[in-house]
């Protein structure tokens, strides 16, 4: 990347995400992508596999985070303590993007296919989760159990967290879906 | 279907899980499975769209079963109760399909198309789940949180049921995956 596309990355995310909620994201071509953030398609390549990629190049980034987070959680914290720690490692992350998020969303909303390959993003996530968790010790099936636990209250503290009028931050919003999972499992009452 | 054809759908799904298991899902034809099933292709396409769709078309019973049993528990059970019947409901469905389910998951985990189409049917469970917990009357984000969790014990119960030694039936290592889930979420150490 020369010196001439000061923060073509971020540009090009930028101008995607805005032509995906104008005109739909089948609609919109690369050439068009480039174009908005004032750059060539050759840059838009060197940035980005496809313009599905420009929506999914953060998943990767998000699953090192949060697995980090879980891998250096205190060796006497329990696995879904250590799931804990993930969350708050995560949303301390998100913390700047609600805007850049709530945009996404609405793109991969309205799109089977971007929807499917949000749920495979997820899977991938869940299972890493899984392994860092095993590989703290923790058994086999109770590492899958935390895990997909962990994407779940991940999924329900993010759709949460992007609603419009929703002002409170990430780490909140996961530490209340966090014990309102807890709540359900232990079979309480008190949220029907 | 006429009466020369005797339960020509069953016949086709084991003919192709057979060659499926001995030669690989992508290297065999849909002639092939009609040829083992000693049925024409015409046939093979009268029950099943593709041969990938022999796979997945107990899916959506699957899904039907597990929502109506959810629907039916009693008012007064619980989210995570009204779950458990769900579980009991499919798990006595499964009983005699062990071996079945077995080389069907061969199948699925050699193949990252077909893992990806099993995530998305687990998606559509884990959907449906949601929106009849909803009707049911529990809150938004608790109905979500029940079935993904309910999606992942399904996925941890199915995963031991089908271990090559395992005899216990469906119903009991469900159970045992959720009471371990309940173990892992209130953070006991027992799992460590």
């Amino acid at each position: 990347m020369g010196r001439w596309e000061p923060n073509a990355h971020g540009r090009l995310a930028t101008a995607a995400l805005e032509l995906y909620n104008e005109r739909g994201y089948e609609q919109t071509t690369v050439a068009e992508i480039a174009g908005r953030a004032g750059l060539t398609e050759r840059t838009f390549f060197r940035h980005y596999a496809d313009k599905r990629e420009v929506l999914f190049a953060g998943s990767g980034e998000l699953q090192e985070l949060f697995v980090r987070a879980v891998a250096d959680a205190p060796e006497s914290a329990t696995p879904i303590d250590a799931l804990a720690a993930g969350l708050d490692a995560v949303s301390e992350t998100f913390a700047d993007l609600r805007e850049y998020a709530r945009r996404r969303q609405n793109v991969i909303t309205a799109n089977p296919e971007l929807k499917e390959r949000e749920l495979i993003k997820l899977a991938s996530i869940s299972a890493a989760l899984a392994d860092t968790l095993r590989r703290r010790g923790v058994a086999e099936s109770a590492a899958s159990l935390t895990a997909e636990a962990g994407v779940a209250v991940f999924k329900v503290g993010f759709e949460r967290w992007i609603v419009a009028a929703e002002e409170r931050d990430m780490a909140q919003l996961m530490r209340e879906s966090l014990d309102e999972l807890k709540a359900v499992i232990v079979g309480g009452r008190g949220v029907w």
